[in-house]
């Protein structure tokens, strides 16, 4: 064990060598880290990435490889939507919640279509072919589906909504992983010094200005003298500890998604004077929407109440349900939607009925509970209409094709993964801001260690974090070199 | 303008001179500054408080004067109850929330009683009369009264119910003033130093020891070397800034209990190296259970659904009725319960109906909603049952007297007052702890500026937060003055 601290930086003057020296550091190899590493290299910076894991990864290469990119891409031309910058704007701030971040909406929404061109420069492959419907990522090598709640009530009413989830060319699910592949041909190739099994464990500094980090490398600690340093370490669903002081809700999920997602980078960002906001919100999903028939059946609480229009994002809807009392919700269906929900779900048939009073009575629920909820969504769905929840008519279908079933979604039992999507206030450029809105010097962050476009778990829609991560990584790398450049 | 940050204390090596020296620095002057200032003088440290408003007071004079109490008090004994220290810490481990302090709700379980003799002894009156029902405080000058969930589901399932409101003898409401100036009066005479208009600007630090702070007195910059120094300066109610990083769910809410409750001594304990945890979290409630019958009506949200039991304590109540969706709630009342709100509450008539529909349709829900939810409550109400939420059977009766009304609370229009519950993590003791857990040394706090035993909304019972303030305020108080003691 050493002595140093990921809570307090070590003092420049308690620093006995320089053991590396470089103009950029970056700490985590996801698709964050990649980005910063890249653009920093590019951008003239010495740039030396350290990653604890035996490779690059992170919680990117977990992923779908799905990147939320709009405004009007070819990929969206060529199926026949007209988007536009300001809509995909006005989403991501429906999306980001009630503090999302104007600055980064905005230049996002300004820049995603040649983000996009840049990830194709890389060498990222997109076959720009869409896929309708409500899915979770494409079986096939497709690469445009619709990712989030743009087509759901009450989104539609303020953003125009457009398919926006660009998935990297990839046959099947996972495609995360070829996607961080790609990225860290292209930062070898950039000259990148790459250190693996490289731990990071306290940054380095000189009053408040970040000037270096510790890394524990082959058991020895490293002294690193570094002009930027860039966190890019990902959230904290793997740290029990950082959830239940900060995140308590998350503590009856049981599925995070993440690897070394341990809040070590948010807590050196912190310790260095660094301000963490929103670290309450998650994102949780399960895929329930599989398969999509599903989705015109219609969820209530342990109160037999609907909650949410079905048709939101699997992710929004999901969010709701860990909002209602209890510890379960049931997906109502009939037998003309019926299938049997993907394996992976872990959803069960809690009870099954020749009435939905036999459901109800069989779920152990009050008379006149869920069977009044069906009964008045029925009378309305036969004209087309949920005027509860505004779910859109193409997703209504009357339930009164016995038998009916209740689907149990179990929080604890039910796959719902999640990840955390509070971090460090960083600017568009990502230097980490103090709890008095001045930047940290020296340090920047990216990615899931940040509160970025994704920071509302009821908004969050599939793509918004990799959209965060590679563009924001990117920004946050030149802002790094540029750094460099300047104190040269 | 000074030059000094509350985000980072002063390296002790920049101070210019000293202009005060003292044992204890206390600061802010409601009720946990005063029992903090005062144990430390009795613990024969020189104790100097500072005050940024011109007298005492803070959010705590604006209270009732209630403390949470419990444990077999000669009030609740001569009222009939036979509560236990046991009974009194398993209900405040539920109504702490998902990460309830379990240390410090053991600890003043067994020391409540000591407590509330050690508050009689400063001078705070108690009839030791009880006043039965569901009331916000005494119009009189009796002095217990339920103020929490104690006898609603699920808390009595798990805690065995006891009123444990201790309030203050006095005519009225507003206790909380005199409370504060008992206080004040201990502290004058114990010869605490009180320096009222007197702002502290920046903590001081020797590495990453606390040793002092600077106070803006007669607009001069005054340098004060503490030997501990205590943070008591409340909550960031109004911080709009702050509560937009943080707790932006209170963003909904527009009256805020407080004074100075601007956030800084939890931003200079952060800056100090304190952890700040469940800073989301904010207690909020509508006087809407006076008169008591209006407890006897349901709470429907904007879809005409149910979302609590209406005995629950009003905050509980208030607090979830801001989960819902929508911008209000309703609560639905006949003829034979309605009496007019307490003008406070800013309750209207939102409609009124000869039959349940009636008021459905008036209000513009669909058909078969609101009236669907009235008729199964009604169904078992007859039967003395709640079903879905439990609620108490002296507090159900079928609503089918005409005309029925909904009374719509608005959560912008009616009067939410809302303080908040996350700040520094502390020890017992009311050492601040950071993130390692370690204590930050020569830093203490208490009362709101820190995460104490209230810290969950939905959890919240009147007389926690000044429970916690009082006994919490002791105790750092006192371990302030040890600290003091031992480093001489």
């Amino acid at each position: 064990m050493t002595g140093y601290s990921l809570h307090r930086p070590l003092p420049i003057g308690e620093v006995p060598r320089w053991d590396i020296e470089t103009g950029v550091a970056v700490i985590g190899f996801g698709a964050a880290g990649a980005c910063a590493a890249l653009e920093a290299a590019r951008g003239g910076a010495r740039t030396t990435l350290f990653e604890m894991g035996s490779g690059s990864g992170g919680a990117s290469a977990l992923s779908g490889g799905e990147i939320y990119i709009g405004g009007g891409s070819d990929a969206q031309k060529a199926a026949g939507f007209a988007d536009t910058p300001e809509a995909l704007a006005a989403y991501l701030k429906l999306a980001g919640g009630p503090d999302a971040d104007a600055a980064k909406c905005d230049l996002y929404a300004a820049q995603s279509l040649a983000h996009y061109e840049w990830l194709k420069a890389q060498g990222v492959p997109y076959k720009g072919s869409f896929v309708p419907g409500k899915i979770i990522e494409p079986a096939t090598d497709d690469t445009l589906i619709w990712s989030g709640s743009e087509e759901a009530w009450p989104f539609y009413e303020t953003a125009a909504p457009a398919p926006r989830g660009h998935v990297i060319q990839f046959e099947g699910w996972g495609g995360g992983r070829l996607l961080v592949d790609i990225l860290e041909r292209n930062v070898r190739a950039a000259g990148v010094d790459v250190r693996t099994d490289a731990r990071v464990v306290a940054l380095i500094a000189d009053g408040p200005a970040i000037v270096g980090l510790v890394v524990r490398i082959d058991n020895r600690d490293h002294f690193v003298r570094a002009g930027s340093t860039v966190i890019c370490t990902g959230g904290f669903c793997m740290n029990q500890d950082m959830i239940r002081r900060y995140a308590p809700e998350a503590l009856k999920l049981s599925d995070p998604i993440g690897e070394n997602d341990n809040g070590s980078g948010i807590l050196m960002g912190m310790g260095a004077g660094g301000d963490a906001i929103h670290m309450d919100e998650f994102f949780t999903t399960c895929p329930w929407i599989m398969p999509e028939s599903l989705v015109k059946g219609i969820f209530v609480n342990r109160n037999g109440q609907r909650f949410i229009n079905e048709d939101c994002y699997h992710g929004r809807v999901s969010r709701t349900m860990i909002d209602q009392p209890g510890d379960r919700v049931w997906l109502l269906v009939d037998n003309a939607i019926f299938a049997r929900p993907i394996d992976l779900a872990r959803i069960d048939i809690a009870a099954v009925g020749e009435s939905w009073e036999e459901v109800e009575r069989e779920l152990g629920l009050p008379e006149d509970t869920l069977s009044a909820t069906v009964r008045t969504f029925n009378r309305y769905a036969a004209e087309g209409e949920d005027p509860l929840w505004h779910k859109a008519a193409k997703w209504l279908k009357v339930l009164d094709e016995p038998p009916f079933a209740a689907l149990e979604l179990n929080f604890a039992g039910s796959y719902f993964s999640f990840f955390t999507l509070g971090g460090l206030a960083t600017r568009p450029t990502g230097e980490v801001l103090d709890r008095a809105r001045e930047p940290v010097p020296g340090l920047f962050a990216a990615g899931r260690a940040t509160a970025g476009l994704p920071r509302w778990g009821h908004g969050y829609s599939s793509g918004m974090s990799l959209a965060d991560c590679t563009f924001f990584g990117r920004q946050a790398g030149m802002a790094a070199a540029a750094r460099v450049r300047e104190t040269a």
